[in-house]
């Protein structure tokens, strides 16, 4: 299986490198980033007993100093006091701005580490390690970073491109199957925005090989629509695809359904209720559904339309009094629509339709 | 007396309005930047208690709905602790992007409010409004914002531009002496660096106009050197003239020792030293001690050379095992000089010299 690598043209650039077993071999693709620098590793305790020694042997290897940081595993980590726990342990082992930080874990591991190398003393070099799936296709590329507050979750953060991304998809083979599925949602989402051909052939069963392929092709889009809009102002809301109600979905299980179990029933929803209106296609929605029962993903959740539209309307993502809207025309197609706040509740019942 | 306006190009550009009295009529420049949306003003207990009032009535005066957080005046205010106050306090009030936070306050208020404004939501609008001459020189343009470490000063923050800056300068006739010195010492600084025509007017007596002339001088010279380095990593540098040897004495003195005495006692030394290297012309020194003087500012305080080497070292400057120094050649010129760290030392003894 060959190396795959998708070039992300954003700030100057970095590379996704994709490729069974090259977690072992990681030392060299840092050395090529930190040069002289020291690297400081920030990682979970749960990815810690998995992967760090393999992390730290191949650092090793190549000479290159390191620190490493453990926190404790778990979304209620990614608040601003392991933040500050990370900033002072990067100040106290005298990190410099010409050193890396690297970010050896999922989710809460990319957004806590980049936020940290985004801010300490005013920005240090940054790599990505994605641990899962859900990471890989999703977090670990593009730029964005952040910690929850108590008002609710990502309420602050930065914009920081890594310098590169390593992802050893053999990782993934390790992942409990409802973690794997997690990934899968955001997998199938970009299905559903960008390619059909690419949507049905998560109909076919996944080897190394193929897992590798997905990932690549999902890296791909979401590069290229990075790439066309960095901060979020326009087409890159097009990734929010099963967001508006999948948050709201994480809201009212007080964050117990996790992301990507959230999205899938938010992009059924969606789904659903742009068949209503006639913005989709006929079929769309129950094509969408079919894929996400196929991997084990549910395309709703037994909260009331009053629930998920309170819960929705105080989500971050409202801006003065109008919300966009990702809305599927088909699969492999979808658009863009700003509606007054008010219409989100009608959406939302006809997601809840059947 | 006319307004003055200094354009600054750096991202979409912003302007630094310069006028005695502007401060009953900011809600025409806030309005101008934050439309339909609010404002937050971030401000801290001292000057809440002179300014914030005549804010809040200008806002009104132009319908903007704010919301105003008041924190302990004083650096050690200057921490992730009161950030996180902030973040929460934005988040709790519901602003979203389109909103604009105004730092009203000196430079620890500029940095926070900068700071917070940089990471909330991933970045919301900023306005400045500096009240003291020390922020209107120096901190409140070119984006820099930071907070204080456990290891050290401002180790973690964001460069983070500001849609406007609204400067009053009669507001900082209200400044305590040592206050309005502690700017100067900024202010002569730039005299220095960029001319001797500048440096040497620093002898006729300040006028409510002059003031204002001085300050635009100034900006505009920051600005300059900003638009040509925003992220710091060539000729802004130069801005910190005095600032190496400056850090170390704020140090040594437990930061008892306000920020434009050190910088000055900073700029006295190292220009001892640049002479004595014969970098610097004859005269160079003794005309900075004479100008330092006139404006009650110190030319030297009672550490020894170890004592300041060793505040030096530990600072956040070193970036591997070299240090950019800044040296005065003449009045209204100064280089910048890569020496081995260990070459510091040298330079601080240098400076003690007289």
């Amino acid at each position: 299986m060959a190396m795959q690598t998708v070039k992300v043209n954003v700030g100057k650039g970095y590379d996704v490198i994709i490729e069974n077993g090259i977690l072992s071999d990681c030392g060299k693709i840092v050395k090529k980033v930190t040069g002289k620098g020291r690297a400081a590793i920030i990682t979970d305790s749960n990815v810690s007993r998995l992967y760090l020694q393999t992390v730290l042997t191949s650092l090793k290897k190549e000479n290159i100093e390191s620190e490493s940081f453990v926190f404790d595993a778990g979304e209620q980590s990614k608040n601003i006091s392991t933040l500050s726990d990370i900033l002072e342990f990067l100040a106290e082992k005298q990190f410099v701005r010409s050193d890396t930080v690297i970010a050896l874990g999922g989710g809460v591991t990319g957004d806590m580490a980049g936020f940290a190398a985004a801010i300490y003393l005013r920005g240090i070099k940054f790599i990505q390690i994605p641990t899962t799936l859900l990471a890989a296709v999703d977090s670990s590329v593009g730029g964005k970073t952040a910690i929850d507050l108590s008002a609710g979750k990502n309420l602050a953060g930065a914009f920081k491109q890594p310098e590169a991304v390593i992802c050893d998809p053999e990782v993934f083979s390790t992942l409990p199957e409802k973690e794997f599925a997690n990934g899968m949602a955001e997998t199938i989402k970009y299905g559903v925005l960008f390619s059909d051909e690419l949507f049905y052939s998560f109909n076919d069963k996944t080897t190394p090989s193929s897992l590798c392929e997905m990932i690549k092709k999902c890296v791909s889009f979401k590069a290229r629509t990075v790439e066309n809009d960095e901060f979020d102002n326009g087409e890159r809301k097009l990734l929010n695809l099963g967001h508006t109600i999948g948050h709201a979905i994480e809201k009212c299980s007080n964050f117990t359904v996790s992301h990507g179990y959230a999205v899938a029933a938010g992009m059924a929803m969606i789904a659903r209720a742009s068949e209503s209106l006639g913005t989709a296609e006929k079929g769309t929605a129950e094509n969408i559904e079919k894929m996400l029962i196929k991997h084990s993903l549910p395309t709703d959740f037994d909260y009331t339309a009053e629930e998920l539209t309170n819960a929705a309307l105080s989500d971050k993502k409202r801006s003065g009094d109008k919300i966009t809207l990702v809305l599927p025309t088909n699969i492999g197609k979808c658009i863009l629509k700003d509606e007054p706040i008010q219409m989100l509740g009608k959406y939302i019942e006809l997601g809840k339709g059947k």
